[in-house]
């Protein structure tokens, strides 16, 4: 279908705007530059060959993954100096131990003792050493040792301790800007995880121990705070898609949002004031809860539609106020919607179609699992 | 990976108990043969070729689907008697004409006059006949023609008329019974779509139409009514995986579920009085909205838990009541969800993982996309 207009696709179809892509790719690559901190993306959005390949500026080094399975996806494909940020998990110790031997630098992630002690009982072959980042939670609330507890410095000793393990830095994730509204309340989040991070830095500086810093999320590296630049990475990666919600937080405007979801109307309620879609939850995922004004998703071009509820396979579109005058959507017509949260969209989609102003220029296929 | 325990697979991990698979089958398919009605058993829920054998008792004939992928999936495997139960979408005629010229019994449905005109407009080759079944909206409230509205009968009329294609039933989907709890509401919703189908039937023999009628939904046809007898067939599927949500409904019990996701501990947070688990909503959907009082699953041997909030990879879970005994939940342990939705979880899955007894027999895998 290359050549074709977006509108000849099937529907729902999720499409990607790949020249925003590659401005979005662009302006975090330069920003990163610019502040002088290496950036290292984040694949879990899209998990595809093609955008990382962007995302990297075709160098297919220095990624950050979710997944195991994106992990090997990736270093089938030639990628290297993969970082695993996920706390270690007790059943994949032996896939990553493979992939440390295969790749020169694949990295893992640990914020509790007894992954180390999973790490110390799977030795690596030929001298190799595990390459350790200390999960740090800095106010997230998820995952990583809190930085405020002695803990966090003790086991920071002793990964640097340990034969055969390596103390290669320490990762935290900001996603509590995800709570954010505007750029005021996103460079606060950022600089206390970043001034938190740096303190941890130099309590290891002190104890003689030297070693990466890393934090992240697109919110706060669309609008870093000066003291980023003292990091020695970030990770940001929903940034190459972005999103309804980015543009609510404040990281993006709605324009350069790089995904849709093509639908189309497939009913005619008039009994009930709606229409029927072909986008249910298969399509566009259930974040959100529904919650904007306009509901499920942004309907382009239709501020006064919303995707109320969806099923399997149908999704329900009413009027914010008024008639619906059915006249301007016949059966069969298209509608476009931005997703509310495209990590999410995307995860639904067996295959994105990709498209320069409206023309089909081919698809990207996603791994998926675990 | 063959006669190991499920304890040996990777988390997260779909698992389907093959035995309960099997009994929730069998007492559906004989609860049909006692109603004497067709059971059509709908593959919307688990889209594999595995199951599908075991609800049509190995026979591969007399399904009902909700994409098109999937009824050119299970027509690839020597599937026909294909009902593809959703709205003629326009941009999918062509390939709908191609299933009808390919396969014995290839079914479309529609709802509107402009459906009927696209068909007109593309006549099948050799003689063959399009197989329509009309939609009707008995109180479901989502797609059909309004079973009250005069243009219902005249739609009707329409298509028995047309050359080229053939009124084959009158399908109505009881999905109001989603809202029920407990037999009687469960049956009274039943009574009703029964009810107001076969009074359109009666409407259809006075103006010199017959044809087949089904009505359908995991709750309906759980426990149905009477009258259920005097239809053509009905189209449920969920019930060969079943969920919380029906077991709440009245459908089934919670020991009748046949499916699970396998979830392992990866985070310790005190300082919250939560654990951290390898599941978040690519695991097992945002479906439900987290409001069951254990939140979006249930836990499998703790009712006291709960899975409070999902990111893509991460699930929270804490106590209903009192502080978490961390000694109980080691790092690695692992933890068993019972899926609120089994046809939202079971989309996020590229394989489900098939046992009997908790010993694995081998690998189901789905269709995607449409």
């Amino acid at each position: 279908m290359e050549g074709e207009p977006i509108s000849a696709l099937c529907t729902p179809a999720l499409v990607v705007d790949v020249d925003k892509v590659k401005e979005n790719a662009k302006r975090m690559t330069e920003r990163c530059q610019k502040l002088g901190v290496q950036l290292r993306p984040h694949m879990k959005t899209h998990k595809t060959l093609e955008c990382a390949d962007i995302m990297t500026g075709g160098s297919r080094r220095c990624i950050v993954v979710s997944t195991l399975a994106e992990a090997s996806f990736y270093a089938d494909h030639g990628y290297d100096d993969i970082l695993y940020a996920y706390s270690l998990p007790f059943d994949k110790v032996e896939r990553c131990a493979a992939l440390s031997e295969k790749l020169d630098l694949f990295q893992v992630l640990l914020d509790h003792h007894d992954a180390l002690e999973q790490l110390k009982k799977r030795p690596l072959r030929d001298g190799r050493l595990w390459h350790i980042w200390l999960k740090l939670d800095c106010g997230n609330g998820r995952a990583g040792i809190l930085h405020s507890e002695p803990q966090a410095l003790r086991l920071a000793q002793a990964i640097a301790e340990t034969a055969g393990v390596q103390l290669t830095g320490v990762y935290a994730h900001c996603g509590n800007t995800y709570n954010c509204t505007g750029v005021e309340q996103i460079q606060s989040v950022a600089q206390e995880t970043t001034i938190l991070t740096l303190q941890f830095m130099e309590k290891l500086k002190s104890v003689g121990i030297t070693c990466k810093s890393s934090i992240g999320s697109t919110p706060s590296c669309s609008h870093p705070v000066k003291d980023m630049a003292k990091l020695s990475e970030v990770h940001p990666g929903n940034y190459v898609f972005f999103d309804v919600q980015q543009s609510l937080i404040g990281s993006c405007s709605l324009k350069d949002v790089a995904v849709r979801v093509l639908t189309r109307v497939i009913g005619h309620c008039p009994h009930r004031n709606q229409l029927l879609i072909d986008c249910g939850w298969t399509g566009i995922s259930l974040d959100g809860a529904g919650k904007l004004p306009t509901g499920y998703a942004v309907i382009e071009g239709h501020p006064n539609l919303k995707l109320l509820s969806m099923t399997q396979e149908h999704g329900r579109v009413e009027p914010i106020s008024g008639p619906l005058d059915y006249s301007k959507f016949p059966l069969g017509s298209v509608l476009t919607l931005i997703p509310y949260h495209s990590c999410a969209t995307a995860a639904m989609h067996p295959v994105y179609h990709v498209h320069s102003q409206g023309r089909l220029l081919g698809k990207w296929t996603p791994t998926r699992g675990w």
